[in-house]
């Protein structure tokens, strides 16, 4: 695979809740497929297509032994996705300051405006 | 959209390379369909559809000016992202040192046999 077929392949297999699930939970250790479909109420044969996603992103592995074949995150993928988002950071950051800028002009003409026009007394009934 | 299916929808969208060069290109100015088809071998139809995918994900916005219609990034998804790949920080900055460590031992290693096994004199033919 090419870095850009690698990065497709990365980003397909996060495109779904149960593996970023599954991800999640084998960021605490490697687990057995019974160990993954248990907090799922997936049938084991789903879970293995998930697993099979994710192996084939090179996202998990899986280890030798005949019997458990326990599952193993394999983090270079993920490294590989945050560094194109990095590029981007310096966009979303200079949006949000714009946003709180925005906020706080929006927030101090509030201020300015409530003490200039002091509310209206009440009418007596 | 929950955080879930709007993350769902931000790698689904990432997920294709035609899609992450619009989304580049994007990242340096607002531009017409007309303008993003150029780049790349492909019909304005075809540049639409993925715009489509793009604009659902939240990852741009449309202009209102009718002609054009210019395409502009949106960072918020890209940012959601992020965040959702940096809670793997560690595991991958930790997988990264072990394998820097294994690769130093390796070469002390090496030096030291290096240092010690002088290599053999060639045989005179």
């Amino acid at each position: 695979m090419t870095p850009t077929t690698h990065l497709d392949a990365t980003f397909a297999a996060l495109a779904d809740p149960t593996r970023r699930a599954i991800l999640a939970r084998l960021a605490l250790g490697e687990a057995s497929v019974t160990e993954l479909a248990e907090p799922f109420a997936m049938s084991q044969p789903a879970i293995s297509k998930h697993l099979k996603v994710l192996e084939l992103a090179g996202l998990i592995s899986r280890g030798r032994d005949a019997q458990r074949r326990p599952c193993r995150l394999e983090a270079a993928p993920l490294a590989a996705a945050n560094e194109w988002l990095e590029a981007y950071r310096q966009l979303w950051e200079t949006r949000f300051e714009n946003l709180d800028v925005l906020l706080q002009e929006m927030q101090a003409a509030e201020q300015q405006s409530t003490r200039r026009k002091p509310p209206k007394p009440r009418k007596k009934p």
